[in-house]
């Protein structure tokens, strides 16, 4: 499927029409940590299955960096099934069955949360760099106050992958008493000096394009394709295991069976990751792609309580587990064990499962049989604790 | 220094008046692995030291992707020490006033050898992308014909690293005679697919920005210097291990101590990696840094010898080194170890060092007692054994 620049200009500005929307007024500020209050501001998010009557079977997924609401239903924008559809749905580790479950796009987004393709009220015009920076606690924040609108006390699992697995640690420090169970999968409790750097990499990449025109490309008519192209191809290197890559391409030559000497895409993993940078750029704000990874490089939950990260947990009552994957080199099994370390540290109740695979950081969005078991087993576990049946 | 791109451009046509220029005419052509017949091309070099009477003992240094000729004296274009003072010099491991040291730029490079930005006299304008593709064994033929001409039978000994090292492996496959020792220091024997990725984003940062015009900026009076930088920037992050960066930048915040909020380089790591862009395009030709990470990619010495590497060093009587460095992740020790178990399967004589170390793939550049100890020890071992005093 193919978007015109126009079509997702539409889209960001207008709410996406498949999701469900809260608004909230200007009454209603969303305070963030950059010290601005916005409103209005609305949050676009999906529910599968249904609320129990005393409300404790509700599960919130959070998404990485560019995934969204649609985690158990076709996207509207790629047409392609939900990014998590392995993990949620009838019978699924997060059975949809038994659970009430809850994803939403995240502040800063470009799904229909208020983001910097947004309109800003005061100009009338896409906020674009005029957006406040946002961090993981501000998407949670956002999170918290759709969980007040619905009228949920207390969540009884938080559950995310990579950025979704920040945000699953920020709501376990910002509100112990509103999640019974977290389960961060491939995450950490700060972003590291490489990851920061390749994310700066891939801002840089956009901000190059000209036109990208110092963010206020949507007004101006342009898009910076070609720079959020390059930022992606660069991204998902990182996001595959060197052992993944050399299984799926090796130095396979494209139809081929030698060197064209030219800069064609002579090899297949060139042609793979063109395509992973074009398909990229039809269902990605560029300027969005700049406030997700800043909001990712600032995580450090630990430097938010004293350096502590023990103290960010001090206390709790949630009970935690923990997937790793071995091949996975941007969020290693160390960036785990720091966090099972600080929760034990915490005398915090935690599991510890590190998924022997090979296929890199994106093997928490693959078939991975033994992180669905680990899942299954704890949220199972902790659904019988809640008595939910 | 700053260098305007005309000096830039005018250095890259003209010679480099700072080195020695090998120059070959039109009944001279440099025949190209891409099936062209290169000429008049030339090359630019520097030597150290004194050829011997029976030149016995005559060094070549093959130098990676981004360095040139100046590896033991002051680089005429950045006025910085040469990039591998360290190893070659009066006392060093390789010691010039024991052996005749032969640097010279690659063919396809920008340092006064023969390269895109070179004139094309079919046109009288820079060849651009009408260069033909190079390959690392185009890069050996061309220094093997300078040695023909420095009339230098037999090599003591081809050294280098990275990108070196595989120039290293093709003068010992290509011209087993002329090559007494053989020291390839974190390299491969093949590029690997994640490798090539990653040139694949740097090549793409460069083609995405407009500047570049399709290859033409130098006729067209533009430069591609924010492609280039990005190209840089993520390269950088290649070159340096997660430790490296950790120890030297972790989450420090840029002369403060809290977050700005904001799209400028707010930690040390972004500040750091965005002047190494800036200053690479100062120094570098686009198009070369095209050329030349494609030859790497291309790089693959058992696919020239029927899928075997054995083969490539069969009855070879060149004595090898291999250095490899456990924190290097862009050429593991587990290419240096692939490349040591074919020597041994050709029945060649190989010694074998892993370094201990946590800088990275950069460690071959940088101040490695073990390193030093290593080549030392072998390059003076296989001085005495031909009989250099």
């Amino acid at each position: 499927m193919t978007l015109s620049p126009l079509s997702l200009e539409a889209r960001s500005q207008a709410d996406d029409p498949s999701s469900l929307v809260m608004r909230f007024g200007a009454d209603e500020p969303l305070m963030m940590d950059a010290g601005i209050a916005l409103a209005p501001w609305q949050i676009a998010y999906q529910t599968y299955g249904t609320l129990n009557a005393d409300k404790s079977n509700a599960v919130l997924i959070c998404h990485a960096l560019t995934g969204d609401q649609h985690v158990a239903n076709d996207n509207p924008v790629t047409g392609k099934p939900g990014w998590w559809r392995t993990m949620v749905g009838p019978g699924r580790p997060v059975d949809t069955n038994r659970f009430f479950v809850i994803c939403a796009n995240v502040i800063g987004g470009c799904m229909g949360t208020t983001g910097p393709a947004s309109t800003d009220p005061a100009t009338g015009q896409p906020y674009a760099l005029n957006f406040p920076v946002v961090t993981i606690r501000d998407m949670v924040r956002a999170q918290g106050a759709l969980i007040d609108r619905l009228g949920i006390e207390s969540l009884f699992c938080v559950i995310g992958g990579s950025m979704g697995g920040m945000q699953v640690l920020q709501w376990a420090a910002s509100y112990p008493h509103r999640v019974f169970a977290a389960l961060p999968i491939a995450a950490a409790a700060r972003h590291s000096a490489q990851n920061i750097a390749f994310h700066e990499v891939g801002r840089q990449a956009v901000m190059a394009d000209p036109d990208w025109r110092g963010g206020r490309y949507l007004l101006e008519g342009t898009r910076p394709s070609k720079g959020l192209a390059v930022a992606r191809m660069g991204a998902h290197i990182t996001y595959l295991s060197e052992m993944a890559l050399h299984r799926k391409f090796g130095r396979n030559f494209q139809d081929r069976s030698a060197p064209t000497f030219s800069f064609d895409a002579d090899f297949q993993i060139e042609s793979y990751l063109r395509y992973q940078g074009i398909s990229f750029v039809e269902r990605f704000d560029a300027n969005s792609y700049l406030y997700v990874t800043r909001a990712m490089d600032y995580f450090d939950l630990a430097a938010e309580h004293g350096g502590s990260l023990a103290r960010a947990f001090q206390g709790s009552g949630t009970r935690f587990c923990v997937i790793s994957f071995t091949s996975d080199w941007l969020f290693p099994t160390s960036d785990s064990r720091a966090i099972v370390h600080a929760l034990n540290a915490a005398a915090a109740s935690v599991a510890f499962v590190e998924v022997e695979s090979d296929k890199g950081h994106d093997a928490f969005l693959l078939d991975e049989p033994e992180m669905f078991a680990a899942a299954y087993g704890f949220i199972d576990a902790a659904a019988r604790a809640r008595g939910i049946p």
